[in-house]
């Protein structure tokens, strides 16, 4: 045993990678990856594979199996992930009508399903259909009148709550990570961070059932964050069943980048708005093979809602129910009670939300409506104008009209709801359920754009001799549309919450089918952002992570301060020298005091502690194992055995125990740069290498560690002194 | 002088970034940048102007106008690109008509102008009015007839020739550069290669004039590629009237990627393609500012194009011209007379193209009619099916007919259009003058698949009981689009050609406002990348810069060989030993007579030569101007003064020259990597941090060195090794 595993490492430089011991090259939990080892772990990999697939036919199979793995993983997250969107829409659809009433032909059909089967009714009364009774019809046999109403509205507020209530159970019982929309820790968990359970099956699931109950249970909030941690969640299994996946944190994290943009695919049904907004918003390394597999995984979820066809039309998803904002709380006095604080926000949310038409039916039906233009066959309040009755049109070109009684009665129900939706949002974002983001946001902006449509719209048809209206509108033209104002307007709001651009715009044209509109869309968002960001330069994921203090280090901001290494290294002047191993003259007893005493994720190796020329890198966890390992399997290891870490164990004396050869552990490339380096490029290097600690040397010697929290630490601090500086970029 | 000298650089680490000497900081042409170097400056002259913004109001308007240049450099390009695009589009209009005949009201007039104008026509036969006479008709008074026929013929090849012939005569005396697409160029320059003169004043002005005119002159070719090397010349003006682009070649790039950005969103009235574009197939360095401002130079461009409006319709370009393919030639016999060759390819083209009615109109023309599908009002001859006169049906809903005599007419001519296209563009691309790809590859792709389509239309026709049609296509219903095929086929063709996957999707939607045909054409563009990477892994572009020997580290390569950084640094083995200066023992003479006898870009610094420690790196240039610059200012310098590189002189005899310092062109944090380092990792850094060299160590002693083109000939000598390996990603 003794020899064959003193000879297991020697001779090959990089046995380092390989796996003697159960579990080393894996992470602890909430620790940071190293992805140029990964990287390099999977390079091994495949390279023993290709050289094995010319051996035989069986393993030349097996190599183009494993080649094929990834696209094979794709289709399987692409599939699942638009089953599970088409399975929540349609479970969403069936319960947010539940709250009103019920199908007495079949209790699982929604009202549209319902009333679809039915046939007396025509297509303008499809809305009272026999078969479809509302709780007052069939429990008191009364449609109308104020007991009617009342009972309507409290069974309403009843099956909210218990939906609710029903949710935030679910979450805190089996599944805490469940909560919020999840893409903050997605963003840091493709960053390289680990949180173990996250992304685990029981989260998929409770998130999966949770996200129906609040999203029907009527509370701003949405579900297109959510959608897209349950298609992580798929990317995380599917990933689990490839030992190509599972057994490399770095290959693992290029398919939930691809999962991201199947998620977003089926959220909104925008396939290539979802690849760019795993690329703009979520992830963190996202070589072009990824962009590929994205594209392809994207292309198979919304192939898949598809044929699903939750909605009943050929197109995709154009509006689903979601609602987030751009405010955030930390924590309330409600918030140490989680259970009490979800029912608390939907009583309210229900109570405000019943009486008034625009925050009682779904936000998306809501975002569809303000999206929408006035036809002539439009029945919509919002339409209500007065016509003139000597002029005769086509239907598609109605020109400007003064608004009638109808218009006036909707703005102010409209600046109701608005207020009503910005102010329960508030309260909404950070409850422990699951949430989204998107559609409260585009709500928001919607209703304020079609106000401002219809203000303008109004302004231009009484006032079209003012200077700003002369030259582009005449008298009985159609110049003011407020339909795309709120498109608009949602595109800034959610622009300004996210600070997305590209994605933002092509998702927007893949939800509406507004190609036409990319120019104030594209003006819109850029508008946004420029506007937000002089309020600071966070968006609303960003500033979560920063809130939850996860280590992430934004490829956004840029460091620009004037600071060295040097400065940033450990250990400080003053402090005591860095703990370091040498190459081959410590005990094991030397080495497990040094592990007990300090809890560093690792330890340079030198030649020795005069000369400090630096010769690899330890990991701690590595340490731990590989002493264990020796400790029960290697008779001659005792406490005072040496440890070494060159390729020849070191000459003894006679009678001293056997030496425990460690190279196959120590990195033989660990990264180092001066200590004259800027910070800057510390920052980018660490940022585009994925580091996770970098050596500092000066003339060979070694002077410090900086690690990626030291990183974090720094750039935050010099945030601190200098805020100003941040605004130049 | 000698004083202030010592006195500049001490006690300032970070000194070197200075520029002390006139054309320090700058490369030669056919050199690399150093990425994290100009990064580095860039942050220091922001520091700069930051700490200054608080000494006095000017300064901090100053400091405002910096911040904000880089919005005012895209808008200007915006301007000027969308500006360049419709003039061209207009110009070759006028031009391409001219090849058939001239309008008498005003001779600069294109053809559908000139009849615009007219008030006699009707819409049916706007094509015969009057004002525009055919050059029979003008010269000889004859409109019909074989005499005519030839005549006009004669005077089609005539102008094609002269305008090819000046065309090539413009490129050959004044813009050498301004030949071919420009694509690969660009990328290449966009990774950090310096090509003086490539984006200069002269090539926009020949390159936007040739390209007017060999469009005009009926050459299989295209638009696209040149009007991106025309934005990115736009780009290159407009960065060097500012300071912060102009004197910056790492900031100068974010600017050019941008300006590629707005290059194609002109070329293709696509926006958000553009950026894609830009992003997926052209940039090397492209951070999320760099996406944010190229968004809005497309913007911008997109929005200057539509107001130019040179197709006299709301929509922009849907269709320009352009044409090139997917096979290439390094050289023929013709290729040594360029002039030559060009005139017998511009005959060749216009004599087949003349007589066939799908080569002779312009190949957007072409593509356009290819796409649509056949209305009721459609003349076209691809649409001459056998109407069933029993039924009467909306116009918009047409079911799946009989082809008539029209439909085979045009299949043949389609399958010799295609042939001929595939030929002459295998020609046409690589000669002497400007020339674009994407057009010609989508007709190659759209007359195929319009053929496909009408076959499959046919038999789904005549035999809608075989199993495959059974299901989906009753009779007389409306089930196959030939024009949806040419789409597909187009998109297809695109993407074998280029790879480019998202960016072609996005550009197809835009360019045809197809959105809900977005499933095929993802699936199209998934398979063809597909099918193409079987037959090898580069696209066009990169193919091209293999072609040229451009030292482009391509980011879609992976290498996974198991080779380590000691097997590619230099020395090797038995090779002479590095040439390195020792920090304080060497004279001016030493230093000279190395410089002289070798021709590397730059000299690692080393303790001693004894000790080997490595202390920093400096570069060739700025020694050679460090020196110059001493001996002509510095009295004290002569051949034999000690030169030293640390903080204080070295201690030197009393009657010992005066030495000279050079600190401060000593790069402080050369980037050093282990011996052991994989060279997969070392590929890794230079790529994503953009290095141009990279010292290696062990042990803190200096090893060797590995320049970026060490790490090519590596890469493509293992690629030799193994060609099998490729597969396998």
């Amino acid at each position: 045993m003794v020899n064959a595993g003193d000879m297991n490492g020697s001779g090959n430089l990089m046995d380092f990678l390989d796996e003697p011991f159960p579990d080393v090259g894996t992470y602890e939990d909430f620790h940071t990856i190293d992805w140029l080892r990964e990287k390099s772990r999977d390079t091994d990999r495949h390279r023993k594979i290709t050289s094995k697939s010319k051996e035989s036919i069986w393993e030349f199979i097996k190599s183009l199996l494993d080649a094929w793995s990834g696209w094979v993983v794709m289709l399987l997250i692409g599939l699942l992930a638009g089953t599970l969107a088409g399975v929540i829409d349609l479970a969403v659809d069936w319960m947010t009508d539940l709250k009103e009433g019920v199908c007495l032909s079949a209790f699982w059909y929604s009202h549209e399903q319902c009333c679809w089967t039915s046939n007396e009714t025509t297509f303008d009364d499809r809305d009272k259909c026999p078969k479809w009774q509302k709780w007052s019809e069939l429990l008191v046999n009364q449609s109308e009148g104020a007991s009617a109403y009342i009972l309507n509205y409290f069974l309403y507020i009843m099956w909210a709550l218990s939906f609710a209530f029903l949710a935030v159970s679910l979450v805190r019982v089996f599944a805490p990570y469940a909560c919020g929309s999840g893409i903050p820790e997605i963003k840091t968990i493709l960053s390289g961070f680990i949180i173990r359970g996250y992304l685990g099956k029981w989260t998929l699931l409770i998130k999966t059932v949770t996200l129906v109950l609040v999203v029907s249970s009527g509370l701003s909030l949405g579900k297109e964050g959510p959608l897209v941690h349950v298609a992580c969640c798929c990317g995380n299994f599917f990933s689990s069943l490839f030992s190509k996946y599972s057994r490399n944190e770095g290959k693992r994290r290029e398919v939930l980048s691809a999962a991201a943009a199947a998620g977003v695919s089926v959220a909104f049904g925008a396939p290539i708005g979802g690849v760019l907004f795993s690329l703009e918003e979520v992830s963190y390394y996202f070589p072009l093979k990824t962009l590929w597999r994205s594209f392809f995984a994207a292309l198979v979820a919304a192939f898949t809602l598809r044929s699903i066809n939750p909605f009943g039309n050929s197109r995709l998803v154009l509006f689903y129910v979601e609602y987030h904002t751009p405010w955030r709380r930390k924590t309330t006095r409600l918030g140490k009670y989680p259970v009490l604080e979800v029912i608390v926000v939907t009583a309210i949310t229900a109570i405000i939300a019943y009486p008034n038409p625009y925050t009682r039916r779904s936000t998306s039906e809501l975002i569809s409506e303000l999206f929408n233009d006035c036809g002539a066959l439009e029945s919509s309040q919002l339409c209500d104008y007065i016509n003139d009755p000597n002029m005769t049109r086509p239907v598609d070109d109605i020109p400007d009209r003064p608004a009638g009684f109808g218009v006036y009665t909707a703005m102010w129900q409209l600046a109701l709801a608005l207020i009503f939706k910005i102010i329960i949002t508030i309260f909404t974002f950070g409850m422990k359920i699951p949430s989204g983001l998107f559609i409260p946001s585009m709500a928001v902006g919607a209703m304020a754009g079609r106000m401002v449509g219809i203000g303008v719209e109004q302004l231009a048809y009484h006032h079209h001799d003012w200077i700003i209206f002369r030259n582009w509108c005449r008298p009985g033209a159609d110049c003011v549309t407020p339909g795309l104002y709120a498109m608009v307007g949602a595109a800034a709001c959610l622009g300004g919450v996210t600070r997305m651009t590209v994605s933002l715009v092509v998702i927007m044209f893949e939800l509406t089918g507004g190609l036409e509109y990319i120019v104030p869309l594209m003006a819109a968002a850029v508008t946004s952002k420029w506007v937000a960001d002089a309020f600071g330069k966070e968006g609303i994921y960003e500033a979560h992570i920063h809130l939850n203090g996860y280590p992430f280090l934004d490829a956004k901001d840029e460091f620009t301060h004037r600071t060295l290494a040097t400065d940033v290294m450990r250990p400080r002047r003053g402090e005591p020298p860095l703990s370091v191993l040498t190459q081959d003259s410590m005990t094991v007893e030397d080495v497990e005091t040094l592990i007990k005493e300090t809890d560093y994720n690792g330890f340079p190796v030198v030649v020795s502690k005069d000369s400090e020329r630096l010769i690899g890198f330890a990991q701690r966890r590595e340490l731990i194992l590989a002493i264990k390992n020796a400790r029960q399997r290697q008779d001659g290891v005792v406490s005072n055995s040496i440890m070494y870490f060159t390729e020849d164990p070191p000459e003894l004396p006679a009678n001293s125990p056997h030496p425990l050869k460690l190279r196959r552990i120590l990195n033989l490339s660990p990264f180092t740069v001066t200590d004259h380096t800027p910070m800057e490029t510390v920052v980018d290097i660490f940022r585009k290498l994925g580091l996770r600690q970098c050596l500092v040397t000066r003339s060979g010697r070694l002077l410090g560690i900086i690690t990626k929290k030291d990183v974090l630490r720094h750039m935050a601090q010099m945030a601190n002194q200098d805020p100003e500086s941040i605004m130049f970029n």
